[in-house]
Order: structure tokens, then C-alpha cells, then sequence
């Protein structure tokens, strides 16, 4: 299973827009995560820690992120976000290496979304405040009543195959070494399959035809939804795109093997990223 | 091919961020999208309509959306958005109907980000003032310097199928007898696949497995990434959630190929909407 799904959670989406039953989950029973900004609380058990309502400021925000066995669970906006999560913090790390996957799941949803929260604090449209609305799955403008719902960025991330290798790239100011698959952004008024031909022919130079789904992950630095993408190269003829890359190169199924079992010419992605469930995909192909 | 993709514009990227291809971009040879306000303008052939850069305001915010042939075309920032479009003009049906797919791609890109420009004229952040950037494909707040990126927005729409026959629903307010399939924003902390499983399960109470990814369309009202996928229905025991939706009923192949030929049980979604594919590949199946 990929990092960052398999959240146990109910959603209960239908409740959102019932203050009613909003209200009657923000009782002693409902369970607050624990966050230290954006960062996750452990118990000693190396469990997400949950703490209750009370443990919130008087003013707080909060975010109903859905019940766990029945049990109603909140989250806290933070006082501020993170506009360039860099993965850096090493907390993000320890958190990913030892939660378990739908504890990790449940932290990656959290976190997206009182980030989304702590960062659109006013209105684009107008430049008002805005105030929290359905749960936490919308704000509201208090100046010209527009409505604004959390964010989600569509990115594709491709395997590029011509003639049994692969198209791995190593980005500007990453590690000697470290290789994993090209990705980018689907824009405004771009299919998926669109998407990836452009990026890959962007940062490549390459043309990529049958274009293929193979799985998707969401990613919460801030908030993507990583595509997972297949596709066959025209020609292994490289114009690497300098503003973005450091290098491409093209890598054998052994190459890749290798690397994935950590002994192999590149650095693999790590076990959390989509890019490593791609690679063990076409190894295992 | 899918309405609004196919566009044969080379949207040149990499030149967004070099201010002096830009500027050199800006001359007698480009081409300005005539639009008033989001509506296309078409010439007497019914393509759409091109001026020059003098056809823009004097302070206007021009979108570079590429090169056509190595002409560059731009499109300008209209003094208000569409924050809930409805798909009622039936200037957008005309165009729709009459538009060459490539046109219509085009346009259907322009719309959505100079849509986006238009309503997001303040930062989330700050509440300060932002500039565009980058040839359009960004806004700078003047006040907090926060990056802002065009916004899309993916969406499932899934086929459910039991037992030879596939679940498709009528929205409330929908004319009678209008039936497509269900859909819903895939939300931050879940896979495509998590986010078809919780929106069946929401609006129908049927759980759904093995759900696969069959196409992706972007649409334009306001920016959706429409992204089309199947599933298996372990049941057909519907609990509706009347919130959203009006009825839900199961569908013979027999019936799909009737109402989408004109002559059956249900008023089949138009052909410009991916649902018409989705429904078009199932019965084919
Ligand atoms: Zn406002
Ligand atoms: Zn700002």
C-alpha cells in the first residue's frame, strides 16, 4: 500500500454541512490530534497522540476530520503554515519511518488541510477575512461571501521506457546520484496523459506516446495528488531541460533492481514516494 | 478525443520564467484571444476570434498560453471571474458545439486561468494585493512576497457496476429523466481510488472495489481535472443521499446504448462530457 492512503477514518462528508451534528460531535468523547505546528505528536508507543477538545485555545479553529470508530476527531489550525515544505524537518521523517501506514495516512490528511486552513486565512477574491465553515471543508469570505475549499494539485510523475530502460532524472541541487522519475504539474486545460507528454518532452526533449495509469498517492507537502504514469519513448535522444535538472539518464531493469535493493548505480526514491511503488512496478513487469 | 483536450498550442514553458523571451514574445506578430469577459469571440467561419496586443488595455494583465505555429497568443485578464459557473450561457454551448476540438481546447485552457487570475487578485495569505508573474502561470503578493500557482482541481467520476448493469444518478434539480455518472472532488489525505470509493459510498451506500482509471479530461467551469475511472459494486442495495442526489438507478447495457443513441430510459449526459465517453466505453466493453 502507498504512504498517505489507507486513512481509518470516515470522512462522514453528509455531517459537514449539518451544524447540528457538527455541534453534537464536539463533545468529550471527540478526540483532538496532537500537532506541534504541522508536525506530528507521538505517544510512547509511537502512535499519533490524540488529546481532547479542551486542549484546543478558546478561539481555535477546528477541523472534523472524521470519526474513528465512531469516535469524532478534530484537528487544530495552526498559527501558521508552511508555504515551501521542503521535508526537511526531520520530525516529518521519524514520523514516516514509524507510524503505522493509516496513522500516517490520517496525520498526511490532517495536515494538508489545517495547512490549507493557516494559509488562506483571507479572500482572494477580494481581500477580506475569511472565517471556517462546514467542518473545516470550506471558508467563507466575511466581506463578499465567495466560498473557498481546500486545494489539491494534480501532479503526474512518469516512467519514460524506450527499448527495456528507463528515463530517471536527478534534480537541481539533489544528492550525486539520486535518480527518480520526472513529474510536474497538470495545468489548466490539460489531460493527464497531456500533462505527462509535456513535462517529459519540457525536460527530456523526448516524444512519449501510450501513455498508461498505473497509481496515484496523496502527497501532503503541501497537498498533491501524485498521478502515477507509464509511457514509451519515441527516441533516447536526451535535451535535458538545465533550468530544472541536473542531469537524465537511461537505466537497465538490472540497473533499477539493483538500486532498489540498494546496491545499484543510483540512490532510489525513498519506500514513501510514489516514485519507489513506480520503479518496483516496471521492475517487476 | 475528449472535448477541451488536443490543444495545438506549444505552451514553451521554460520560457515563462526568462522575462526577456517574454518581452520578446510581446510584439506585432502575437496574437490576442478575443474574449469578452470569459465568452469566446469567433470569426464569420466560427473559429475563434485573434486581435493584436493593442486590443488590450493599456494596464492589462496578459496571459503568455503559448506558441501557435511559432506565433505567440496571449489572452487577457477580464475584470471579473466566474466564481460559479454554470455551464448556462448558451454562449459556451454555441462554442461547444461549433468550436474545431483544437479551438476549443484552447479556449477551454484561456477560460480557466484567466478565471483564476481574475479571482485571485488578493493573497490568501496576507490579504495584500498580488501582480501576476511568470507569463501568467503565477501571482506575487506585493505585500508577504507568497507565491500563488493557476488552481486545478481533480475530480472522479466513476462507472459502478453490479451485475451487468451500471449505477448512474440525477442530481437535484436536474431536468427528469437526465441520468450520468456520480462524481466528486477527490479531497487532500485520499487516492483517486479512495476518493471513488468514499463518494459511492457517500451518495449511494454502496461499497465499491477494484476500481480502475479509464480516462481524464480537463473542464473549464471553473478548472476541474476530470478523471474517469470503473469500479465493482458488491451490491445493489442503494441508500441515496438525498443531499445531493435526486434519484440513483441501475442500468442494463441494452439501456446505455439506447439513451445514448437518443432512444432509451434516460437523457444521456452531452457528448463534450466525459461521462458521454465513459458511458461510450462501457457499452463497447
Ligand atoms: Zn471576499
Ligand atoms: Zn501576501
Amino acid at each position: 500500500m502507498l504512504a498517505f492512503t489507507g486513512s481509518r477514518l470516515d470522512r462522514a462528508d453528509n455531517d459537514r454541512a449539518d451544524p447540528e451534528r457538527l455541534a453534537g460531535y464536539m463533545n468529550w468523547r471527540a478526540r483532538l490530534l496532537a500537532l506541534d505546528g504541522l508536525m506530528p505528536g507521538m505517544d510512547q508507543a509511537g502512535a499519533l497522540a490524540w488529546g481532547t477538545l479542551a486542549d484546543a485555545p478558546e478561539d481555535a479553529e477546528l477541523v472534523f476530520l472524521g470519526l474513528d470508530g465512531g469516535k469524532p476527531c478534530f484537528a487544530c489550525v495552526p498559527a501558521a503554515g508552511d508555504a515551501a515544505p521542503r521535508l526537511a524537518n526531520p520530525a516529518v521523517w521519524q514520523a514516516m519511518a514509524s507510524l503505522t501506514p493509516d496513522d500516517l495516512a490520517i496525520y498526511g490528511g490532517a495536515r494538508s488541510i489545517v495547512d490549507w486552513h493557516a494559509r488562506h486565512r483571507f479572500c482572494a477574491q477580494c481581500g477580506g477575512t475569511t472565517r471556517i465553515a462546514k467542518g473545516g471543508w470550506q471558508r467563507e469570505c466575511n466581506q463578499c461571501a465567495a466560498s473557498h475549499f481546500p486545494r489539491t494539485d494534480p501532479v503526474a510523475i512518469m516512467l519514460v521506457e524506450y527499448d527495456g530502460r528507463l528515463m530517471l532524472g536527478r534534480g537541481k541541487g539533489w544528492p550525486e546520484g539520486r535518480f527518480s522519475a520526472l513529474a510536474g504539474f497538470v495545468e489548466p486545460g490539460e489531460s493527464i496523459e497531456e500533462g505527462v507528454a509535456r513535462e517529459v518532452l519540457e525536460e527530456s526533449g523526448v516524444k512519449v506516446r501510450d501513455v498508461t495509469y498505473i497509481a496515484s498517492q496523496p502527497w501532503p507537502f503541501p497537498s498533491q495528488l501524485m498521478i502515477g504514469c507509464h509511457g514509451y519513448a519515441d527516441d533516447d535522444a536526451l535535451v535535458v531541460d538545465e533550468t530544472e535538472l541536473a542531469e537524465i539518464r537511461w537505466f537497465t531493469r538490472e540497473e533499477v533492481a539493483a538500486s532498489l535493493a540498494g546496491d545499484g548505480p543510483f540512490a532510489a526514491p525513498p519506500a514513501q514516494a510514489i516514485a519507489h511503488h513506480l520503479l518496483t512496478w516496471w521492475r517487476d513487469r
